[in-house]
């Protein structure tokens, strides 16, 4: 089994960018083409066609369990039929769950997000660190068992990240959790030296990403907060290092710009739609592949 | 509509003890009674049975999401069915999913899991603070909206839990999260001056727990740790307070101890089994309303 760490890595030269799209379905965004507003099927055929257009375009695809679970049971059975039509597709899936609890439940929680069937079978899975070591661990572990990786809360994007993140003076929280995971990066570490046990680091915070680098080296980064929260393309590579002339060490998630761009709502037929979306995905890729360019 | 926190108080005093009873699914664990090993029927049996003694003889249920979720889809579907027959049997339901997230996603999964159908329409739901502030409002203002609770993980039960909520030298994190979540208390408070504004606080850490009441005084605690994880019912009750001669302030989960009694375990009869439980229910009630006596 090729690791986690190397099949995203892969898959981030195929796409030429580390974009990873998000997949956020807001009933109310999605186009009138698709159904209904709010009913399952629109959702359910809006989230096929994004995944049909994102699996060969972009390096991986980013579901964020949240808007499914919103739909209730056949929402969270629907999310779970797009990690494995995405899987399918050849894509690389971090399922977006921010997990987190303790001994035998974070076993169950890891079970469900990284285990094979009747649980979903993501390539890697987000958790949050509040609980500790031992809540990461039950993750860890199996995703060792599996080649698949996880992906560790540290400094989020949002303003109120501060609140708790940025205690304890010089030795912030956030800094904490990479220092934290750092002794077990070389379990996840795949060929190419990277690991799958990755942290996010939230490109409104590019200082603290080039900490995070520094305190956790192998660890690649899963960045938030690029486009529609207001960072840069610069900003979101910000923890990112030269290799091959290409900075690399993680990828960088887009969700709302890539799949609600202004044109696409607007869009009459299928066809418009779909080049809508295939020209932002496009748009975020030249733009993080120039930011790459060491 | 009754606030929470006063429905959570009255089943308190209903109940004659502060026990919350943890639904907590471990296939391996069902007894052969309910049908084949890790078989969904299996599970939707043992938690219907489990509800039909526990709703009426406990101050509330709580289901944790994480042993459904290790189902699949088909695991999630029965959560949300055993949420509802907990609540139509008049139960209180405290949902264990510990979600985080930020902006919109908080918002998602507030209405996945205090919203109405198709979402959970639970009493309360347990929440990860790691994020701040910002992510937590979500929860706070549906709850708000809709007399519902929300618990706020402080102190966990676990070893690890040390590893980020002790950082911060004599302001500790888990502190800060009392700190923080203090000034909005009023906002989901009673007629009976307790806040469904909740703090989770392990019964490991009695000394904590006393000053988490005192930086929140008004918020009710969610206390795990009792029994399996080694504290004893004075522990558990450490941040209560004195009132009309009881100890009040917030209840105690107990999960392993009443489900998997080793003479229910043993039971050769569904009625010998339904005896074990009840019995090992009426046990923790008893130790705890001991405790609880001023």
């Amino acid at each position: 089994m090729t690791a986690f760490a190397d099949r995203l890595c892969d898959a981030v030269a195929r796409a030429g960018a580390p974009l990873c799209v998000g997949l956020d379905p807001l009933p109310e965004h999605i186009p009138a083409l698709f159904g209904v507003e709010g009913s399952l099927a629109a959702v359910q055929g809006f989230c096929e066609a994004i995944i049909e257009i994102a699996a060969p375009a972009s390096a991986c695809i980013k579901p964020q369990l949240a808007f499914f679970e919103a739909l209730g049971p056949d929402g969270y059975a629907l999310a779970h039929a797009a990690t494995e039509q995405a899987r399918a597709r050849g894509a690389v899936v971090l399922l977006d769950a921010k997990r987190g609890d303790i001994g035998s439940t974070a076993q169950a929680y890891a079970q469900a997000c990284l285990g094979a069937s009747p649980g979903f079978d993501a390539d890697a899975v987000t958790v949050n660190p509040y609980l500790g070591w031992d809540s990461l661990e039950p993750f860890v572990a199996l995703a060792e068992a599996r080649a698949k990786g996880v992906i560790v809360l540290a400094r989020t994007s949002n303003p109120g990240a501060s609140d708790l993140q940025n205690l304890n003076g010089d030795e912030p929280v956030w800094l904490q959790v990479a220092r934290m995971i750092a002794p077990h990066t070389h379990r996840l570490a795949g060929a190419s030296g990277w690991s799958g046990l990755m942290m996010v680091a939230g490109a409104t915070w590019p200082h603290e990403a080039r900490a995070l680098r520094a305190a956790a080296p192998s660890a690649l980064l899963l960045v938030p907060g690029y486009g529609a929260q207001g960072a840069s393309a610069e900003d979101a590579v910000a923890g990112f290092v030269a290799r091959d002339r290409v900075l690399q060490g993680g990828v960088v998630s887009s969700s709302r710009a890539v799949l609600y761009p202004p044109d696409a709502r607007q869009a009459r037929t299928l066809t418009d739609w779909r080049a809508a979306i295939a020209h932002a995905i496009a748009k975020a890729k030249a733009e993080l592949a120039q930011a790459c360019r060491a």
